[in-house]
């Protein structure tokens, strides 16, 4: 892949897909916390799409990708294969439209994110918990029901929808140094990019990841898409790899990337449930994590960060 | 105690008291779940004092008792028993203005409070857990320090502190029908119940109690303050009981009491977390709980829920 010939979004397509979803996304609050603040010694602003519908920013992309379909596609549905969040953020966003959503799920998936699919009205089909499992299944049932398939984070039209969470940060906090996103399967972070190339005065977009899980970081070292050999890490968002949509948006766009351990990861999740009293879930939390850790390069910064998602089982915590 | 001559807090205290504390409190926000409305068949009002400064409404009933005193009283410090929400909240309070706050907490207190209130500067003198000893302790420091002793329930300006959340929820939905606020030592369902009835259009105050501690549906039976024999429920913040201030005004302006198990504490408390993404303590679900278990009441009606608080030791939670 050349990334010169890469079409990338450009900023009319950002514009574009938050007018198209204005309609079925809440506008979620942006907060601060003094305590956090002075622990980092840096002015936070916190987006909070813990508090969007279906528990993350997933609806974002999730709606846009759907309302650009024509009305013979949408009438047949979307599929996807999803253990976690975008399982739920499609499936809202396909009833919020009244279109059928086939959701591929890997067995093991938390019973609590396979409920809240279910209670959205998805059809959900369990597989066996690989990735070749999880695909092949997904495209039995794309040809089945003649539904398109919708893929959680390496689709322009999930990139640019996701990036709709940094714009509207942007709009309440135009001067932001900075703008940290957690890095998965590259959708958000991706977006969150582009909006800071778009509408960012003076600001660079920072990733931070788990330590267990540093594919992305790996992947920007070695200008190809890496993967990990585990997945053990508590930020159950961000295990899985980059695609070849948004890894070109990363590699052009994204000032770097933080590891994080799996204690710093907990002890941030924990710093913003006691001291914001919102509940987040771990992956959400990433980036907080790598301020407080590399205080050299996040101090004295006015910094903005994606709260991804706030999908945690009350009975698993970490703590 | 007759009713007739006890002088009652006027529209005027609670004004003043706003306008007082204003600098000093956050404004919380209203928060709204489709979903906690739909199932309770109701359009349900979240008033967010788990937001306000240290962490519940209590700071709010502090400062407006701290700006009463005099600089040379204020000078010399408060005092104050409390094994929760008041210690921070007076603690807090004092921080804010530069004076000493002498807390006196049962050594059995939970230590994330102790080291709350420890956090905000206060000194803390741990004493037996018991009423006479928490009184006598905080006696004898009144007199070594000349401290002014605040009561965190039963004191006028503590109660029309306690208010201005109400106040605050029916400037923004001033067509409620039902505020309800959650019953332990009186200072806010009091306030509350002073708010509704000088800025309600059309509305009642209810109180929620835990069924374990009802002595407030009792006290409003007999016509006397009652106490409680059992401690035990989750809703830590409603096992004490009303004041010789706060329940005249209970008596006069509650339109009732509804008590509610400990198991629909915990699953109206799970509610909230699950749905809404924020940190409540039990006592904050106990009105959510009386709304889903008397759906005759409350059904239709647009109502008003005073979320006190939400500091929860996220080690020890009921789930």
């Amino acid at each position: 892949m050349s990334t010169t010939t890469f079409p990338f979004p450009k900023k009319a397509h950002l514009q574009q897909a938050a007018d198209r979803i204005g309609p079925h996304v809440h506008r979620t609050p942006v907060l601060q916390s003094r305590l956090i603040s002075r622990l980092a010694k840096a002015d936070i602003y916190f987006k909070c799409e813990n508090f969007q519908r279906g528990g993350s920013f997933k609806m974002r992309g999730a709606i846009n990708a759907i309302l650009q379909l024509d009305e013979a596609k949408r009438a047949k549905g979307v599929v996807t294969h999803s253990s976690g969040n975008f399982a739920q953020g499609l499936s809202l966003a396909a009833k919020s439209v009244g279109i059928p959503a086939y959701i591929v799920m890997p067995f093991n998936a938390p019973s609590v994110k396979q409920a809240a699919a279910c209670g959205y009205g998805a059809e959900i089909t369990l597989c066996p918990p690989t990735l070749a499992d999880r695909e092949a299944t997904a495209q039995r049932i794309e040809k089945e029901k003649s539904a398109t398939f919708i893929h959680p984070s390496n689709d322009d039209a999930v990139i640019v929808g996701q990036g709709t969470a940094a714009m509207e940060l942007l709009e309440k906090q135009p001067n932001l140094n900075v703008v940290l996103a957690p890095v998965g399967g590259g959708g958000l972070s991706a977006g969150t990019a582009l909006a800071v190339r778009f509408w960012g005065r003076n600001a660079t977009t920072w990733g931070a990841e788990p330590e267990r899980v540093d594919d992305a970081y790996r992947s920007l070292q070695s200008g190809q898409i890496e993967h990990n050999e585990r997945t053990d890490t508590v930020a159950d968002g961000l295990r899985t790899h980059l695609g070849d949509r948004n890894f070109p948006i990363l590699q052009r766009d994204l000032a770097g990337i933080t590891t994080v351990s799996e204690t710093q990861i907990i002890a941030a999740m924990r710093l913003i449930w006691e001291r914001m009293k919102i509940l987040v879930e771990p992956s959400s939390a990433v980036p907080l994590a790598a301020v407080l850790k590399e205080r050299e390069r996040f101090g004295g910064l006015k910094i903005g960060i994606i709260l991804s998602g706030g999908n945690v089982d009350v009975n698993q915590l970490p703590f």
